[in-house]
Formats: structure tokens, sequence, C-alpha cells
């Protein structure tokens, strides 16, 4: 079955800060046409950063869009031609200020598919060593570590929302499946 | 730490299909300005679909964000005032042509956290019964049914990037960890 649609014309309606939104007209594989509303994201990273006895970071972050604070990895926006391995790292060292010497690719997560196109890369950071924490002008976070079955165990009791740090979840048990 | 920024105004920027733009202006904790600009999105579920053997049903969607066709469990967005339980039992049978005789909640998913409101409700459904699939005009999809522990297989593979299928995956394995 021929599922794909094809754009027919794009139109800018915003360009922003952190997102940029077109609408565009595409034609179905039906032969009909219809409108598609997409918002262009760049790239992010987010980091599972484990000791050595098995405990991960966790932040608390101010989420404004549900004006809430959620628990979440660490992650980023991927600065222009950055690989995101180095994203995962600079914002690990950002964030929680530590440096990790080893560093693992666990795999890439489409937050939204139906309408954007934001990818983000998800990394296991091991051997950390503290340095100093840097954070963005503005920008609010606390953090600790926890050990990773009590990661899951939150995820269970729902304390944990963040689309990210649940994909993480399933791709570190997924390698020991 | 007081990590809570205020609103101090918001501007409608495009009020769509299915979604709307917002920039907002903000107040940090720190007393300084910023903007926000925030995608406000309808509800929606997502359902895994398992049957008595414990194979689920996964999808294969196109999905014009990024011009390809993703595997994913079941799901769409709430109609207006619809329980998230219903939509997704719904939109197993629009999609797929099952009725569920059981369902059971997982957890809800925050997809995007920096700059949409989106939640999407995940869901066990169970007891399935073949009906008719009747999709939306434009829609297209095929589905078809793998045992769990091949869905894991794949997500480890790099097979599956969507959130909510990669969510619902900890979800259920949280269960019984």
């Amino acid at each position: 079955m021929d599922l794909k649609e094809k754009m027919i014309s794009s139109k800018e309606i915003y360009r922003g800060h952190i997102l940029d939104l077109f609408v565009d007209k595409v034609s179905l594989p039906n032969g009909k046409e219809s409108t598609r509303e997409v918002i262009r994201h760049c790239k992010a990273s987010a980091v599972l950063a484990m000791d050595e006895e098995g405990n991960i970071i966790l932040e608390e972050q101010y989420r404004y869009p549900f004006d809430t604070i959620l628990k979440e990895i660490p992650a980023g926006k991927c600065d222009k031609d950055e690989d995101p391995k180095d994203t995962a790292l600079r914002e690990l060292e950002e964030e929680c200020g530590y440096r990790a010497n080893k560093i693992e690719y666990l795999g890439v997560i489409y937050p939204t598919v139906a309408y954007t196109d934001e990818k983000i890369y998800i990394y296991l950071a091991t051997e950390l060593k503290k340095t100093h924490q840097h954070l963005d002008d503005g920008e609010s976070l606390t953090y600790k570590f926890i050990p990773f079955k009590e990661l899951v165990r939150l995820a269970k009791e729902g304390e944990i929302q963040d689309g990210k740090t649940l994909a993480a979840i399933t791709f570190y048990l997924a390698k020991n499946y």
C-alpha cells in the first residue's frame, strides 16, 4: 500500500527562537488534498548518566507549558552542526557538573510524530567525574542521584511523565532484555 | 529553590487544525523577563493492545514531518470532552478493527515538555474481539500482531522511534519490574 504524501506547497507561519511553524498543502495517496501543520525544530540530546553503583542523575526542572516541575534526565538542544554525542556530554556538564569518560548511544526518539520533526538522541554516560555546573542564564534546575530501579518505580507510579526519560528507560532495559 | 515562571502576557500567533501556537512573555525566578513559545494541543490516547498469546498490535503509518513510515501503537486525539479511555478504545477499533473487553490505565506521557502541553494517556487493552476497521478519510495505515518480546527487540535495534510507543514499553515492563 502506498502511504506516502507529497508536499504541494509550504507556507511559513512563524519563525521563532526554539521552533518554526509551517502549514503545508499535501496530496494524499488517494489523490485528495489536505493540509499538514508542522513544527520544525532542531535536534536535541538526552543522557542517562550512571555512576559506578548504578545510580542515575534525575533532574527536577520547571516546564512552562505545564506550569509545573518535572523529573527528567539531562537534555538540551544541539548547537548548529554539533554532534548529538557532544551535546549530551556538554549538557550533562552544564546542567549537573559531571564529565563522563564513557558515552554510548542508546537510541533516538521522535517525541511527537504527528506534527514535529524533532529528534532526541539518547546516550548512556558512565565513568562520571565531578566538575562544575554552569547553567544558562535564566535556567534553574536541581538534580540528585537515584538507583535505576527507583527510576523504574517512579515511572510505574506515574511520577515520571517526560517522554525522553521514559524512552531512555526502555532503551536501557532493552539492552539486557 | 523557586523554579516557577509567571506569565506576563500571551500572544496568539496561529490557531490551527491540530495545534495552536502562542508566544508568551514570562518573568523568571531571577526577576528577569523572557519569552516562551508554546504549542497548545488537545489530549490524546494510545493503546498497547495485547491478545491472549501476548502479541501486541503494531501499526505502520506514514508521518509527514519525517516523510517516512513509522512503527507505532494505535493512537489518536481525544474528541472534545471525551474520556481518554474511550478514545483509546475508539481508536483501536477505528484503526485496526478490534474491540477490547478489558482496558487498564498504564500511565501518561508528556511527549515534548519544552514547548507543547500535549499529554498522551496510555492504556493496555486485552480480551480483543475482531470487528471492523473504519479509517478516517485520508488515513492510511497497516498493522500486524507481533510478540511483545519482538517489540522490545525492535526498540533495541532502533526500529522504533515513536515516543509514545517507547514509553508504553517502559510502562508495561515497569508493571512487573
